[in-house]
């Protein structure tokens, strides 16, 4: 026998810790059901979670929402999605019968997440939202509380904290590997294009800390296990070319955490920044190359006692896009099948929106 | 027949540009005369002036003071220094008779740059003076003062502004070989020993900014050829064993630059940070690793047209130290023997030290 979702949910009310009973002689010996999951918007960042999901072991996409019929069609066929479960804006409350999805995974712009995410807590429905969680904090706060009163779990999609590189950093930096941190530098960054939704404040609620620039901020957090006290940052705009409506074109901040750790971060729309943080501690160094979906590489230099010469590593991850999605996907199944909290839930993503708005208004802008 | 640095001083009072003259048959074909240098404190950095000395053809080593007799005389044995030429720091000023001396080279702790650079100029000798120029606003004001009254040279040591590698980075911006500058990323800073005089704020007069950070500082203004007008910063000393004696561990600080360029700095005595410069633009970025005294190495990415593939640059200077510091010397002596004002001179150093207070002042410190 298999063990529904909504029968997990009733054991966990009780209090009864899912990944005990996961190992319970009743739950048999056949295959744990698949999750499935409903993907809103149909860019980009959703492709990435589709293929994730088809090479994962853990779930299936069951049902699409899209203002474009014609491309979820096709995109339906592609992942064996019947025309009958794909939806639009106007009815995709209608999900709510839908018993073939579990969870949502929200792929639409920014200004949009809160939304659709109310909408599908409330069809009673998981949500994987993508990040920055909102576009506001008290829109984070009520996106939280709508799961809560749901009883359904929220995942905000930071998929470096499931990517097997920055775990290592992580755990590097706890065993205390490097000594204590004292300074990390960290820039993410890229020229965008003309026309993208992400330059367009209405859409996107901010520039490039929104998008990319929350990476560094959330590595800060992760790589320090802390949380920033005290920001200072400075925003500009030489927009050459139009391309920024109402957001940020370069911002630098810093930032102190309250071990005496400072973070000194940048971010751009407007010029070639690749993206790294290098973490700069008492016995030595660590360095974390690239937030893209793969060649991530981790280089290291540290002494385990005076004297003697640095170790040095120098490791890359070689996995594919989108292998980081896989393990993503696969965790916030775990989670809904043995009714566990997501290691990434909604108060991160609401974390993150604090410290964002508290960056955007030591740099003078206001958030959202 | 060579010419005097005092007649050249003379032409130069005269408005004759030097730079022609040296040109001129009157001249002569004999080698121009080697600039005498009085070295004026042995410690590590003096070394590196010295060997720079004796590996350049334009200069020599005439007289040294110090506080210790001892290590003077082997070090005016290495030098062919007359031990008549070793002055300590009470009877400093007799170098005034000394007709060996041109010029003075001040390796002292910062708080007696002031001083040292006075009293050399009051007897009538050039000054190269070691950065930073002092330790508040006003005595660097005092020292080109106190150069422009007697009418010698004075030169900040800012090695970088006459090596290759920055040299070169310089060009490429100026060339807008990666368009528009952006952001600049930099850090400079390492793990102080215990005892050192550069954490003793009586001798430094502040931490780990005056003495490494100023590097990303002077950097960011070289290479965007601006100087910032908005100024943030952070400072934290989470002191682990008595190191810090009043002066800041760690320091994060943010620019913004006219053109809307932004720079995000770090620098710290607590930590294995290394010293880099990154350089974010709209066509391209470049890098320059390591502000040591060898070992640079410049990393560029960027495109001369849309959709080419990008042109990648990668080279090392293979020059051995203290090759930066010859060119320096070298240039020094030149400026001296052509009547020419240095590349670095005093308001380069002011203009640095104003920067600096705004950076602490950010940070609610205070400079000196």
């Amino acid at each position: 026998m298999t063990i529904s979702r909504r029968e997990f949910s009733k054991l966990g009310a009780l209090g009864i810790a899912a990944h005990t009973l996961s190992s319970v002689p009743v739950l048999g010996q056949a295959a744990p059901r698949k999750i499935g999951y409903c993907v809103i918007g149909l860019g980009r960042i959703a492709d990435h979670h589709m293929r994730a999901i088809a090479q994962g072991t853990s779930s299936k996409v069951t049902a699409l929402v899209s203002g474009h019929r014609d491309k979820a069609e096709r995109i339906a066929a592609q992942y064996g999605v019947p025309t009958s479960s794909i939806y639009n804006y106007e009815n995709m409350d209608r999900i709510r019968e839908n018993k073939e999805i579990d969870a949502v995974i929200v792929c639409l712009p920014n200004s949009m997440h809160a939304e659709y995410t109310i909408r599908s807590a409330k069809a009673g429905k998981h949500v994987l939202c993508e990040k920055p969680m909102s576009v506001t904090v008290s829109e984070a706060e009520q996106m939280i509380a709508a799961c809560k009163a749901a009883n359904v779990k929220l995942l905000i999609a930071y998929r470096l904290h499931y990517e097997p590189t920055n775990r290592k950093a992580i755990k590097m930096i706890r065993d205390g590997v490097i000594g204590k941190v004292e300074v990390i530098d960290s820039a993410n960054g890229f020229n965008i294009a003309p026309g993208e939704w992400r330059s367009d404040r209405k859409l996107a609620g901010g520039g490039p800390l929104m998008d990319v620039g929350i990476y560094s901020l959330n590595a800060t957090r992760y790589l320090t296990g802390e949380e920033p006290v005290q920001f200072t940052a400075i925003a500009t705009t030489p927009d050459q070319d139009g391309r920024f409506k109402g957001v940020e074109e370069n911002l630098a901040w810093t930032m102190r955490f309250p071990s005496g750790a400072l973070a000194s971060c940048s971010t751009t729309y407007g010029g070639s920044m690749g993206s790294y943080y290098k973490v700069f501690g008492s016995k030595g160094w660590l360095e974390v190359g690239s937030f893209n979906y793969e060649g991530l590489r981790l280089q290291a230099s540290y002494r385990t006692a005076p004297g003697v010469p640095p170790t040095k590593i120098d490791e890359a991850n070689t996995e594919k896009d989108p292998m980081h999605f896989v393990r993503q996907v696969d965790h916030f199944s775990r989670c809904i099948l043995e009714n566990r909290t997501p290691d990434t839930p909604g108060e991160e993503g609401l974390t993150d929106m604090r410290h964002i708005e508290s960056i955007y208004k030591a740099a003078g802008l206001t958030l959202g």
